[in-house]
């Protein structure tokens, strides 16, 4: 266990806070988020990956006791507990559908664990709307009440927030922005599908392509994190890949855009980190894409909360 | 001026009624609706094209005192009047922002005077989706709250109602649904974009298609409105045609469904009387297409309310 203390997030005067608890296959994530969306705390453990459910609640039963403690001594106090799942989760019936990372999950009843556990009311929801609410809430989202949210990382997933809330649908499918067909004759999605926007603009797309057109880097063979680099470098054929997948993005919002005309579309996940590189082309294709109406009133920006936005995100699941 | 009785819809137990405007490039129709839903009277004029809106706003002074003599004469309330025009709206303003049709519209004041000559509030919005609304509230979208909606005629409109309010933007541009991109590469759209809905599947489209096609039906070639009875004879290439616009629909279906996991979807317009025709192979597709969870919580159904539509869904712009 890892204990991350967030000088900047100091707030004492928040007299409310929430526990966000972030849950991927590597590692976990728990947080005391105050009512501004600040993380006072944050504790994170390693992922046992064999261990299932049984010792991903046995981690959590020594981080959140911690966390409550810690609200004690701060005189906050502690409204609900969010959580949210590296993968499908039913929403209304509070349970993990499937893990594609550890085995041991399949229809779990997460959210009544974590009740039993914390005495807390819990909300569970996927990474993908916990973070999205997040960046809406606190992040690059803030004072919007329509966002559209990508989390482009090995996947692509997604949020939409309207009216401030996140939409999810009687299936819990709402908001699965990797799956939106493209191009409908292109690349295989892990889906079984074909150009999803997944399968066209993810990170394991990217990696994909670089070992297809053969990208070398620095003498040798380039991998998806050398992408941004060769980008910035100028090498011809990493821009040409950047301008596809900025296209595939631009169609992705231009979809959007003239579906729901949300007020603020976020870039977040792994792939943002590529910035202005990113941003620019997608921007430019989304204006000449797009009705002028639907571009001109909305913001299309990249993501804000960083690491900690599937763990603030989680919080803000508790404070709806 | 041609007076419609709705024998049908007779309904002395409504104490309250809205009146509905549906304007058209060729006849506007303006009705007494009921709360549940029924057009107690139906008023239709012809749209002198050359005359713009004032000609509009000189027929309607005509048609609205008689829909008010109606309504006193059966002792109901008119509690407010909803139009629905054929074109973009700016909603917030109410205004018409331009006729495709029609000249002399270009950021056309209507809502301020239908007020005016009515003493009704007012409520402006475009016809896609007052037929939206009408379907969700009194068609076959009754009893949803969350119902996606398209009109594919000529051109394709579209609505989106999430939680039985329609979805419009800051831009009013959401339902904007003829204008999503389906084949990147494709046919040149009447937008100047390539591959939209519109430009694939639309009334427009099929009789571009058929031509391109020269498909012959009863010895003369063939119009759009052959399409159907061609497939319904079994003619191969129309059946291809005919798979390849439900394939587009389905795509853009399945991206509604994973981007909101609506309950209903509703097809209407024109095209939509081709029925199960063209119903049950946009729903095998949109089976294949789509994640089970979302497939199996949302009904593909066709429009239910027929030419009524346009004129129930403008006077429930003004229930809402």
């Amino acid at each position: 266990m890892i204990r991350l203390e967030n000088s900047s997030a100091d707030n004492p005067d928040a007299a409310n806070a929430a526990i966000g608890v972030d849950i991927g296959g590597t590692n976990h994530t728990a947080a005391l988020v105050n009512a501004a969306g600040e993380a006072i705390e944050i504790l994170r453990g390693h992922t046992d990956r064999s261990g299932g459910p049984r010792a991903l609640l046995e981690s959590l039963s020594r981080l959140l006791p911690e966390l409550m403690t810690e609200a004690r001594e701060r005189d906050v106090t502690v409204t609900g507990l969010g959580a949210g799942f590296g993968g499908p989760v039913d929403f209304a019936a509070g349970r993990v559908l499937l893990s594609h990372h550890v085995s041991g999950w399949d229809d779990f009843p997460l959210r009544d664990e974590l009740t039993a556990m914390s005495g807390l009311p819990v909300t569970l929801d996927n990474d993908a709307n916990a973070g999205g609410l997040g960046e809406a809430r606190f992040g690059a989202g803030q004072g919007a009440s329509d966002v559209v949210y990508y989390n482009i990382g090995t996947g692509i997933g997604g949020a939409i927030i309207l009216g401030g809330q996140l939409r999810r649908g009687p299936g819990s499918i709402a908001g699965e922005l990797g799956h939106v067909t493209i191009f409908p004759d292109g690349p295989l999605c892990t889906c079984g599908q074909r150009g999803c926007l997944e399968a066209v603009a993810s990170g394991s797309a990217i990696a994909r392509r670089i070992s297809e057109l053969a990208l070398e880097w620095e003498g040798r063979p380039a991998l998806a994190e050398d992408f941004f680099p060769l980008v910035a470098a100028g090498h011809p054929a990493a821009m040409a890949l950047r301008d596809e997948i900025a296209r595939s993005l631009a169609i992705a919002i231009r979809n959007i855009l003239h579906t729901l005309n949300p007020e603020v579309v976020i870039i977040g996940g792994g792939v943002s980190r590529g910035g202005a590189l990113l941003l620019d082309p997608v921007r430019e294709a989304v204006h000449n894409l797009a009705f002028p109406a639907a571009y001109r009133t909305c913001r299309i920006v990249l993501a804000r909360l960083g690491y900690e936005a599937g763990v603030i995100g989680a919080a803000a699941l508790a404070m709806s």
